[in-house]
């Protein structure tokens, strides 16, 4: 509403009779569960946080709708794509759009970035609601470091760390020239590795190295745990040695280095085929989605290193979706232990990260994660194809959407959207966005009925 | 040989040629090992199994290269694919060539079939050789059940129902009108579940559906347990109740129900859509690769599920290859405990198949499995895509070689070859079918620093 001021596009009261509407549900709300159990048990703090993002995005489309004058399928696929940080999107000319609708989309990506877990952690326990039990269901990644052992704490150190680096990469924009509309709105896109711009080219707009390379480093920042961040802001750099840390740095560092090469006939000299297979990389392996060249004029090899990214994502306790490196590189370590078992079957072959042991359960259940991550991701692209998708299309939309990365390969490409999708498939790919971002087991739950059993 | 005469194509001095060369070649072999251990180690055990495969491939290349005019790298390519049943094939107008090398190609797939193991076990221990251990190394799948607790008793139980089978369908495939050539290497081709056929529109050609419901059956029961059948054999009817049988039947039906649905518009009545449609489904499910149908001109839903059935596979104990049905099988099982253990984390649930509890390390070895298997197949097509093959292509050959299949979608597709790919890409492809074939972990192990260790 305060941008719809400030650019006087007259959409204020629209703004208004929503955060109304929001005001006297929120507080029917309260009244409601006035006489509730404080405390959450288990298969509620499932249930709540599924609820949760589903009912925010809910929320969240009115504005496409009374504003954008989008249906609610699209309205509801913008703002899931929006709070899932995925940023697939389904606006045909962005431009056209007012500002303080985009201002709103680029913040459904802040807001969601950090994972509405610590919005609720820190809020919730105010109200006097036990979050504990919320932290294990929407964690991001397997091993969310204990930073503090009071959940609100750690959830304003995080937000302080988030806050922080998005200042930062704010001023930094700014001083590259963008207004501070863009600077802002691209900043939400980048800390959140959402993805969603105001321009219809993306960050391609700009035509600036200054920004490629700063969007570039901190989607990087994004894609990595904010714990270390936090970590680093306290000077704590013995951090910098954490394993997933480093292997996330180096698959970027051999990635960005194979996509330079292939591309050095396309972009001619050295620093400029760097400077957009670097920007390009990152984008997709932190799963941001962020877009300077279309990347299927690229060499095949180019390509399937991207298409291979999309199933790595970011690190445990990022902004970052897909399946996580922390999952691929202990189920890489655990599949060379079985080859070492196979050699010598009486030996033991313990796995360990970061000096700590890890217990079996712990692999059983990242090995359980790949294979659902995986079969989930055929099943969603099955069922796009139902409904008439090309094989290549389907699969990637599948990837792109269960992955919160946005842009794909085929007729949801970087310079293609999902508006043509038929209404059924958009719904079928929210539900993927919010599958993803809740990591599969936190939605699937309710699809058991052991969660219904008393 | 014997078919060069019959056919009186003149190529008999050939290969009489490649056969005194291959006496002499193993006479040689069995002077110089005359002093060696009788005993095979582990380690010995899994070298020999790896390079028996490729020793054989180089071998049976001869006879593409000296009646083919073949170079020795499309040479090895087509002899790689035959004896890895895999059926993917660089020959571009396969009626031209002489009936005793094609012949010889289909040969290759029926020896291939059952697995050099089942030749080896049954010939090495009467050289005296320890072959328990090689079980262990060539076992298809995880769970081949000991018929007999002596090897060269199961070996032989198993060669009898192979021989048996194919004698049935040899026998209905003439009753077809099929000649004994084109019955003979038909069925090869589909015991092997191996996919090459003397015509070049596979079995199309026949415009039969007498002969394509025959391949049909054929090839489902070539993709099940050779075990099961030499019990139904001997009257245990109650192994029909096996678990992963019942499991391959039910994805099958799936699959045939819903491309047949779906096929319904294209093949106008019925019985036409599913005569087309079960053979295609249970020909890619088992990994065979005939062809009736230009499938890539199907609805895309259609198309996804044969690229879903591409990463299944027959059952263990079959001549089909891929990640197979028990693993998938377990996998899932162990899924849905997952989740029922998110929800009652102090439960215990255990697994259970055909009533037997399974252990832990089992499952360990089967998830770390089906990672190595999706982190391999997307290594090969980022391999195929470094020389340019488009990525549709690249991931469609990745998957069709290492799961034994045959033809995929894109350049590769069902009437498409792998003649036009650069040649070192046909050895990538070659290296996929024989990991594939050989379970993975059997030629992985070579590639360990913990097995050239003293």
């Amino acid at each position: 509403m305060a941008f719809s001021f400030y650019y006087k596009d007259n959409q204020w009261p629209k703004f208004l009779e929503i955060i109304a509407f929001g005001v006297i549900l929120g507080f029917t709300g309260i009244i409601l569960t006035k006489d509730a159990p404080k405390e959450l048990n288990r298969k509620e703090g499932f249930l709540l946080v599924t609820l949760s993002w589903i009912v925010v995005s809910a929320f969240g489309s009115l504005p496409y709708m009374l504003i954008g004058h989008l249906d609610f399928t699209d309205a509801f696929f913008e703002t899931m794509s929006g709070f899932t940080t995925t940023g697939a999107s389904i606006l045909e000319d962005i431009e056209a759009l007012p500002k303080s609708l985009l201002f709103w989309r680029s913040l459904t990506h802040w807001l969601g970035g950090m994972g509405i877990v610590v919005l609720t952690v820190a809020i919730l326990p105010i109200l006097g609601v036990g979050g504990m039990k919320l932290i294990k269901a929407e964690a991001p990644g397997p091993s969310v470091e204990k930073i503090s052992p009071r959940i609100t704490e750690t959830a304003k150190y995080l937000w302080f760390t988030y806050i922080l680096l998005s200042a930062i990469e704010t001023v930094l924009l700014l001083a590259g020239g963008m207004d501070l509309f863009d600077a802002l709105t691209h900043t939400f896109g980048t800390m959140a590795t959402g993805g969603f711009s105001p321009k219809n080219s993306s960050v391609a707009f700009f035509h600036s190295a200054y920004i490629d390379w700063v969007i570039t480093i901190f989607m990087f920042i994004a894609g990595a745990n904010f714990a270390i961040h936090f970590k680093l802001l306290t000077g704590k750099f013995s951090s910098l040695k954490d394993e997933e840390l480093k292997a996330y740095t180096l698959i970027i560092i051999i990635a960005v280095f194979i996509v330079t090469i292939f591309n050095l006939p396309i972009y001619k000299d050295f620093f400029n085929s760097l400077r957009f297979s670097a920007f390009q990389v990152v984008s997709i392996m932190t799963t941001t989605g962020y877009v300077t060249a279309d990347y299927e004029k690229w060499k095949p090899a180019a390509q399937m290193i991207l298409f291979l990214l999309m199933f790595i994502g970011g690190c445990a306790g990022s902004t970052g979706g897909s399946i996580k490196v922390i999952r691929v590189y202990t189920l890489t370590k655990q599949a060379i232990n079985e080859l070492k078992y196979n050699i010598h079957p009486k030996g033991v072959f313990t796995l360990r990260l970061n000096g700590q042991h890890i217990r079996k359960n712990m692999i059983y259940s990242t090995a359980g994660f790949f294979f659902l991550y995986m079969a989930t991701f055929l099943t969603i692209a099955l069922a796009v194809s139902l409904f008439g998708v090309d094989i290549l299309t389907s699969l990637s939309a599948s990837a792109a959407t269960l992955g919160n990365i946005g842009p794909g390969f085929g007729m949801v490409g970087p310079t293609d959207n999902y508006a043509w999708l038929p209404s059924i498939v958009k719904w079928i790919l929210s539900f993927a966005m919010l599958v993803g971002r809740l990591e599969i087991y936190t939605v699937f739950v309710l699809f058991s009925t052991a969660f219904w059993k008393k």
